[in-house]
């Protein structure tokens, strides 16, 4: 008999895991809180992935953190004993760079950039031209009377991350190309409020970047990374293949169990991140996966229901 | 006969201003692009005042920018010649000021200001404890493994304006205050998306640093300025006048000639700053003043027409 799986409205906790791995072919991870937490490796991550593997599903590993590029993320794998490739890897920052590929982006336009090094790297592989990042980080604006800030008029999309070294030189820059340069395309790798710089406290994330240029064109951005379904998009055009087939494993409500719906994928919510079973159930939260459980490595021990 | 006042639907060209004046007891003026433009008084403006004056009238400036406080405000009127008392200006800075004096914010809680000097000044004035501002302009975050930044328990209140020194330390400040005090005030002088730094081009406003706190926090400010209705009744009330005898005159729709329409005040639109008639007449704009004119100084030549 096939699968079937419970409404949308109430959350299940997972009880048959081997239910759910043959529903699917291709799994979609989020990774801090799911694979790690900060530095450190989530427990029986490792035996998970390869299980999944020997069972022939697809692995694919999604972060809205724009500020490395895919090999720089898969260099962090690494570290963690993880043996995962480039190609398996969609940061936000490659979102971004194949989002333009995918409009066919001018290649005698630039892009100016107010984020990180990942987002540079991709661009670069993309082979986009690129201005601003981390280099605008120092600069600062003199107001004399009469003074105009420059900028070049080739540019033809601002894209905008999570951005350590933010300062007004970059909010005016990336202002003046949205407003001002005729179809400037707004791109936002990330709207998440905050991010996990370090284990020790939440820090203000992606959202605030984009909530300045927001604030500063009245435009809206195009969000390329969770829970816009973009990425989605790509990898089942990419991989060929359904959306039903694809499981999404996140631990927060409100990018990665929303990407997945958004996708019409199924959805796995782990307790091993930012959310708890409370914040779950609490009649303020309207995001429901299809089921939880608490780390991926549940997926070893939950066997068939013996009913 | 009592003078009749056109349909909100659409505006009329300002013919017998002498009507307008009768009608009403108080102007709010705005003041860049109305009282003077950068650093030039806008023609005919000192006689205008005197006339309105000489005729009893009551006169307001209200503004926007935050970067200064009122009696800052009131050297500038100075330098151009105008004979403005402080207590007749009333900038954004004294706004956010008012609003916590008008709540009876606690003397024991700080106030936490992303910002410039004018808003530290009026805080003082008030007798508010403070901190941020432009000390915190220089500051930096070195992340390492564990690293958490500390925040001061007492901040109440977050007040957040246009800051040509803003960072990620102030956003990640700011955001720990609003996320994690109980009961912290988000306030805000104004959501500016532009303003007028120098003559030469539009700059990003106040409406950057407020979006990117908004995008971190998930929080919607409480606003202060244009076109929030607080300065307006904080005026209705202090000088005992009913808001049907106001007319603002502005140069904005979006911020003074709805703040003046939120007020329920009479509104004119003086075509001496950013709003061309066109702009004004374009089915696109949806706002649409009592009256409008080219200039203030109109006032002196409008007599009553001879019907």
């Amino acid at each position: 008999m096939a699968a079937t799986f419970p409404a949308r409205a109430t959350a299940q906790p997972l009880q048959n895991a081997d239910e759910l791995i043959d529903s699917v072919e291709t799994f979609i991870f989020d990774c801090d809180g799911v694979i790690w937490k900060g530095d450190s490796l989530i427990d029986g991550v490792p035996e998970t992935l390869d299980m999944l593997r020997s069972r022939g599903k697809r692995l694919v590993f999604v972060t809205n953190n724009s500020t490395k590029s895919r090999k720089q993320y898969g260099k962090k794998f690494e570290t963690l004993g993880l043996s995962v490739s480039e190609e398996e890897i969609f940061a936000s920052s490659f979102a971004a760079a194949a989002y333009l590929k995918s409009i066919n982006f001018p290649k005698d336009k630039k892009v100016y950039v107010i984020g990180e090094d990942g987002i540079l790297k991709e661009l670069e592989l993309a082979g986009f031209e690129y201005l601003g990042g981390p280099e605008d980080g120092g600069k600062k604006i003199e107001l004399k009377p009469g003074f105009l800030m420059e900028h070049d008029e080739n540019v033809g999309a601002v894209v905008v991350g999570f951005d350590r070294y933010f300062n007004y030189y970059k909010i005016q820059y990336g202002t003046l190309c949205i407003r001002e340069n005729p179809g400037c395309l707004f791109i936002a790798t990330n709207r998440d409020a905050v991010t996990h710089l370090t284990d020790a406290q939440e820090w203000a994330g992606g959202g605030s970047m984009v909530g300045a240029l927001a604030g500063s064109t009245q435009r809206e951005p195009l969000v390329v990374g969770k829970p816009s379904t973009f990425m989605m998009d790509y990898l089942a055009n990419k991989f060929g293949i359904l959306k039903s087939q694809i499981c999404m494993v996140g631990d927060r409500l409100d990018t990665d169990i929303l990407f997945g719906q958004n996708g019409s994928c199924k959805t796995l919510l782990v307790l091993s991140g930012v959310t708890s079973l409370s914040m779950l159930q609490s009649p303020n939260n309207s995001i429901q996966p299809d089921f939880y459980t608490s780390k991926i490595s549940d997926f070893l021990s939950l066997k068939a229901a013996t009913v």
